[in-house]
């Protein structure tokens, strides 16, 4: 098998990580590491010896054989980075969100098809054990229909002043959702607020309609006190809870549904009527392996023509097209906003 | 003390616990129970020796003397018994939502003034030890400016088919947000969904704006596979969060709150940046006193002029003004609507 | 079917319960309440308008005709009255534990075998929905053979004077344990400690063998912070953790057990050797009733000769045995004390 | 600075740990790395491109200039190696427990001392931040009077043949205790089970009695269905509760304590005497830097003059001696034990 050489640009949160999984990967070799701060490449370029240290990402994309590019850096460099990237002839990796505005996820799409080039976008949530087991779940047909989705990804942050929180956690709820679903979204509405003279919205609410009653909504926020990361989505057979914060029992699955009391006779008691109910759950084994290190393996298989890539290109442009019309509501103050190229269909 | 003689019509769900608190209150004393299906009455009744049982309101409201009629009957029936029971000259505490309409709270209110009687609102919440020490709190400066409020309700329930999520779940929430912010909302959209056949929304999502950029919001579910009760309330010294499923500690209070980084150096680390923070927490003592009976003793102790109202008909008015303007949003298919008599001001 | 007329001594913490759950019986009529404080006795009975009130056990006892005597008193005077009861002709429920001495609880249990009288104790624990479940699972050898029973119930509390720890809470754990395992039990060892100047034990740890490798034990604790309230029972083919403090969920069903690794070849990872596994969990839909109402009703269908008594004095007598032999551990600074009665046999 | 020059003996499940940390300490260099099944040592080394990787001990430590030698293997071989690499000449640092037999544990720490070089013992939860903070607090008597300690450490687990769990899992505990209490241990008791055929004890209670009323109790279980790792330790004056498996808040400190009621009036309600009574809760901010990559800051600068060390050689003696303790009383059946050298006082 030949050996896949990766260039990294970004050293800074996500990149140790990155590099330490493409160096454990028998197929792979860093080859070279960028950081526009030298320190840093520096750091972490000499944790594993990798040959080419630079602070310049040209360098990075000419000065050394290639394979993929892997890029870990700001939201608002991805576009301009990328598009080197594939103009160079590499394969590309691409941290969430795969752009910051729509026109340019397309553009990235097209250049990647055009040139024959992977073009990978690290949504790294949905390699978890809990999320492919949704989705087997899902297609297996075990939950039924869709009814809801619902992600609150909160907790304590630092603010930053290039994006909003909507941009920086929704990427992983919206990945996560998109992967899930499969359908095709109709309208976004967003709600945001900004406190403490942040310039950006640090708390955002995102509700995405579907065709029919599917409903999906993110709530992230950056002032929560407390860390939470839970998603649920109801079916009509069954509903699922993974909450990353378990350390154990990351994914319960609710067997038993609800029942609908359409003919609430005078005999039924308002006490059943209203009684809480839960069926019985279960929490399926999970495949426990770090996410990202199965992310890895996909991208090298795809490289070696032995799988197929789960995140592709086009799954990142349909996460930015949500985010895109998210950020427009928002700015319109919450009014509903039809997303980029949507069916038109009636949502219930 | 001179006894209160309570009257209570509807003994379903909620009905045994208040004649359970009533029964236990040393200046009280059960006259009557009622409910139309009559053998509820009668087992509700027998259990405590009620004098009078009956099914039918106006054989209680005329037929014994009594000074407090409690109504614990399905929603959309409040406004024409709490009428019925002011216009016989009696004392009401009335279950939430106090009506259906806007306009009939507006006439309860007015009625119950122009009568002088007491008009009391079954806002249980507000008199949890966790609400009280949050109010305590806010009312200190603790809290400091208040940024947002967020409410999730959910579990799995029947579906009651007269009225939505919004109006039987929703109104503890923003019975809640409306005790503790004591502001004027601007703004309200909503988004709900009904499935699985229910002629009535049962899944809903209800953000609030306010002056400024304080924000609340309300999640409200009937097809949630696990019960969740939490309110984050953020503030712009400290955080808190009211969690009613944990067994104690229900209320626990963030006490350093986080830095807003306006001035990101070159040489600030991006993992400084962005890594998650939390300051010492700290989870008071409360009172645990059941809420209902300190409801109870607050009614009975206005009645005998010992003590304020702490949730009057114009608490009511207000929870139901919100709760309309969700639903009228919701109709609306999620746009924003304007809360009836908001001042005219800007959100952020 | 004939009323049973109940008449119950000790109106303290538990009394209020027993009474609600005997009026609430559609078969019962509670006659008569007794306490030494009679203000208490006034309180009770008069909230449920019981005909006969009195601070004397023989007055209740030969004032009124009963049926049943419910003995709610502290556990030193349980002997003393249970015994009168039954010499006065009456069926006798009485609170854990049956007696403070296991000749006392001998005694109780001949004295209404001879009399024909049924002779209950409330070992209320045993009739929740999850020890019930626990015990169909085991019944079914869905557990296969046992290999431990792990209880911890501790929590903060003022201390008592008249008995230790080991009496005040344990009997719990060992009515549970004895319920579920059914074996007899050979040697108790227990070690106890006693703090900040009270006469009596606020700590203890009681391990009970049983033949073979099967072993209990129960962590009892009035000076804990929190309140644990866990139990957990490993078996050869399942495990089980019924957690009392779950607010749903409280019995978590391990479908996939460990598998012993006895050849650990050279080519076995350590890594695999060690690492934490953990297969499917189940948490099945419990009985959520009231345990003490479906006591009751064991009780009462006992006497209507409808049921067989779950926990009878013979139940009561075991859980005294194990108690008396923890405490004869405790007083010999730990050592291993032999079960009164045991089997001669081994423990592994 | 000088480098120190690491060698590591046992690429197993912790070795990877330790090499990442010492490669990553900016004055330590990774030189060589041995185990007994060389592929292990190839891709471990590989990884780090240490110089020397080799699967035999003593050519690891007579090969290459060394100043530290790191032992990581199983504990059956931790004095025979320790010895060896302090014959050597060399600094070692020894994994837990320091050996298996007392009077090896006594052998190792006199020959580091005679030859003056260090002898240091990875009790790595000594350096988590709630540990340290635990004894933070201990020594600046906010806990008062020490009451008890008690220790779960459970989970599902491959059985490990060489060692039972008291000598694989208690070791932590063991050494917690050990480091926050400071006293001398007098008596040991401990039981133990084995079950499912396995060679060893899988299961087990240890015991430890302190001068005075002070009591230590440590649960290890390699059966049990779900991971638990919790410490409680009362005091006089506050109790803490240090839970592993908590995402955040893994220190809680309980700051108002319990009272004595020695005078139980007639008067005092039995209600109030048994309520349960829990006082303010007080999470403090803990530090989250990883526990390994702090004890490598403290054996580096203890080497390099600057720092004491603080879990050395006389440390891992006194949890040796505690184990050694609990593996006599388990084999006596569970009977009290003495441990070796422990003053001749009596315990309450």
């Amino acid at each position: 098998m030949r050996v896949v050489r990766v260039g990294v640009i970004g050293c800074g949160y996500w990149g140790p990580n990155l590099v330490r999984n493409f160096a454990r990967h028998p197929h792979c070799q860093v080859e070279a590491v960028c950081d526009m701060r030298y320190e840093r490449a520096v750091r972490l370029g000499g944790q594993y010896r990798v040959p080419m240290i630079t602070d310049r990402p040209d360098e990075l994309l000419h000065g050394r054989e290639l394979d993929l590019v892997v890029i870990a850096t700001p939201s608002f460099t991805h576009h301009k980075l990328a598009k080197a990237a594939l103009e160079a002839g590499k394969h590309v990796l691409v941290m969430k969100p795969l752009a910051t505005r729509l026109s340019d996820a397309e553009e990235l799409c097209e250049l990647a098809g055009r040139l024959g080039l992977l073009l990978a976008v690290d949504h790294t949530f949905v390699f978890t054990g809990a999320v492919r087991r949704m989705k087997q779940l899902i297609d297996a047909g075990s939950i039924g229909d869709l009814y809801y989705f619902d992600s609150v990804r909160i907790n304590l942050g630092l603010f930053q002043t290039d994006v909003n929180v909507v941009w920086d956690l929704a990427p992983h709820d919206v990945a996560i959702m998109d992967y899930l679903i499969g359908h095709e979204p109709i309208t976004v509405s967003a709600t945001g607020a900004s406190h403490g003279g942040s310039p950006t919205e640090n708390i955002a609410y995102v509700t995405v309609r579907y065709q029919g009653s599917l409903i999906g909504h993110v709530h992230v926020n950056w002032l929560a006190p407390a860390k939470v990361r839970r998603t649920i989505l109801g079916g009509s057979k069954m509903m699922m809870i993974y909450d990353d914060m378990e350390p154990s029992e990351k994914l319960k699955v609710y067997d038993k549904g609800f029942s609908i009391a359409t003919d609430l006779s005078v005999e039924k008691e308002y006490q059943q009527m209203i009684s809480y109910r839960s069926g019985d759950m279960h929490a399926p084994q999970l495949d426990t392996r770090e996410a990202l290190a199965i992310e890895v393996d996909n991208v090298i298989d795809t490289i070696h023509g032995k799988a197929e890539l789960v995140v592709n290109g086009r799954a990142g442009w349909r996460v930015v097209r949500i985010l895109e019309a998210a950020q427009r509501s928002i700015e319109q103050g919450g009014g509903v906003v039809r997303v980029a190229g949507a069916p038109v269909v009636g949502v219930a």
